[in-house]
């Protein structure tokens, strides 16, 4: 049910011509309430797409009526002009949203463009082409659903090969989440997007709280191929039609649960991927130590192509080890891959053949010896797939 | 000429069986003076072969009368037994050197294990067949010549394609050199070697100062896959054979263009690559701002497979840019591929369509609009035969 399990969220998805395949291109979320208060993340990347110096600066209210998101163009690095398109879009969808009115679900709506965030993804540096989106938006509000939160979900995806949803149940309330892109949050590979809902009741600080506790977790955690996208937006937005006020923790749990199962359907979906790689770090010095030395295994193309071949080359990982500024004694490290302890101290252990990487999910264990902390940073190998996708997307 | 162009060294290459293919896998260079002066740059990877820890060491001396190198294993993760094996390397050219004796060239020498630098490059983490090895030395000290230059150069190739060396004139001196790897020093992507020799009449600290400032802007700013190695190790010896005491400037500027040369052999034959990229960073606030900017977009992956397929994708390129902490404005940043300004202000130009990507040479102009300040960092496109080489290595 994606974004419409919870209650008093609509959503729909249309085609709306941006994309040559003709495929649905135009997503819109509305909460109907009785609460909007609502939270988001972005990209730290610091060339941003419009939609998300938009949509940033909308959430500074802490309330969304509604999310529009488009594939088919990323509305980056598009200039004064791109922003009016981004501008343009909320503006249509709140007038379009106000003006449906009806006696249903969302009848009554007086919705400003400053309570739309938007969200755009596709190739950069091209506008839109305003005329189809607007057109789009006008169809895809005509067709919203209590159901049609999968339509939504369609709608958002590029490179994807399928959509992405989520449900997670309270008590008494839920979280729904939809998601695209071979991606994660920041740093980014392909742009990712994120609308999460929830009927819980929680103010905008408490929806915060939970969501950059959740992305720390999970979309900060994967790394698919190490390029931090211009659009990345995860957006959660709270309706409070369950009449339930979760506690901070349950709402940090869920959101939490949610984003990191979308997560992990990310990296499963990732462009050309054939291995799904856990890169647990353990006996750090501090979190942020295991969350580097995972990072930097996870960035070294030598390592992936290594995956690839189904090759236990574990010198790679140590010599990615080695780039970071961890606290570790390079004669201390231990690595395991699949379970198998082929490095210890430093050196040799158990010998490669033992090590079987002919299935598709790969753990590899990094134990530096300096501290008691860990992390696990998720990512894919590097495929001849992912060179063809890569080397073939905007011509 | 390679490493014997100079007055006053020889080398050689043999096959010592370290290679299942059957090259040539050991080489040797001998200073034989009158001087042995010597300098060396190394990897900055944390984690070290046992011949890094040895040369690094043996050079504090400033003095060098050979230096061994031997392909078909790295000596890299392999203990404190790695160690051993290097320092028996060293200490058994020391005593072949020294009892070769003779009346030619190097007669008398009179050499111990603390003058000889050693390198090692292929497969981390495997102790290398010590018995080929010595053998390999004890032939190698034989075959020595004043012309085996360019067997030294054969000797020490892995994945390269072909020896890369070269000969720069002083005004009476020379500098000579050679280097394999698809890469660079720090940071670099496979193992890169290299032995530079010169008969100018230098000391070691005029040495060391003239080496550090050449890599700076020639090894370090070649960047083919982003991965640091182990093994990195260039290394000058000065034999004082020619009598000359070029001044500081032009020893820096003679081993400099040494380097330079050598480092657009490297990236011209860098692992399946399809194009040599040269990315010019322009307008920035210090050098090192440029130097991270270009770093960013050499280790971009997706912007080297649009590269590879002959996409001029320039808001990958600007994505690339968005991640550094150099000074700019993301509106005011301007792109070029091959001379085309596909991005002005940071949004769309002229059109993709005037970019022609279909040479192998590409250069890249970004310029930051934040100063006057300006470096180059070269790469290579991420291709089918850069996975296929790098996931098939080490089975």
């Amino acid at each position: 049910m994606s974004v419409t399990a919870p209650k008093g969220f609509r959503a729909g998805g249309v085609a709306a011509g941006l994309k040559s395949s003709g495929a649905a291109d135009v997503a819109l979320v509305v909460n109907d309430g009785p609460a909007t208060a609502a939270a988001g993340v972005f990209t730290a990347n610091r060339v941003q797409a419009a939609p998300v110096l938009w949509s940033r600066q909308v959430l500074r209210a802490g309330a969304l009526r509604a999310v529009v998101l488009n594939s088919g163009g990323a509305n980056a690095c598009t200039g004064p002009a791109g922003f009016q398109d981004t501008h343009a879009t909320a503006e249509h969808v709140a007038a379009t949203l106000t003006k449906a009115g009806g006696t249903g679900a969302g009848a009554g709506l007086d919705v400003g463009a400053g309570e739309v965030a938007v969200c755009s993804t596709g190739l950069i540096g091209e506008r839109l082409p305003m005329d189809k989106l607007l057109a789009g938006v006008t169809q895809v509000v005509t067709g919203l659903a209590s159901d049609g939160g999968p339509a939504a979900a369609e709608a958002i995806m590029t490179t994807d090969t399928r959509p992405k949803t989520v449900t997670i149940e309270g008590a008494g309330w839920r979280v729904g989440g939809m998601a695209k892109g071979a991606g994660m949050l920041s740093p980014a590979m392909a742009t990712m997007l994120c609308v999460l809902t929830t009927d819980a009741l929680a103010d905008a600080a408490d929806l915060d709280a939970a969501l950059r506790e959740a992305c720390r977790t999970t979309f900060d955690r994967i790394d698919s191929d190490g390029c931090l996208s211009t659009n990345d937006t995860v957006l959660l937005l709270a309706s409070g039609a369950s009449g339930v006020t979760p506690t901070s923790a349950e709402l940090t749990a869920a959101v939490t649960a949610a984003c990191a199962d979308l997560a992990r359907q990310l990296i499963a979906d990732a462009e050309g991927a054939s291995k799904e790689v856990a890169i647990e770090v353990l006996g750090a010095a501090s979190e942020a130590d295991a969350v580097e030395v995972g990072r930097a295994v996870a960035r070294n193309n030598l390592v992936k192509t290594a995956l690839f071949g189904n090759d236990p080359n574990w010198g790679r990982i140590l010599a990615a080890v080695g780039t970071t500024s961890a606290a570790f004694d390079p004669d201390q490290l231990d690595v395991a891959i699949n379970d198998v302890w082929i490095c210890r101290g430093g050196a040799a252990a158990a010998p490669r053949d033992q090590v079987d990487l002919t299935g598709r999910q790969v753990h590899i264990g990094v134990d530096l010896h300096a501290g008691t902390d860990t992390a696990t940073i998720w990512t894919n190998d590097l495929s001849h797939a992912y060179v063809h996708e890569n080397s073939a997307y905007s011509t």
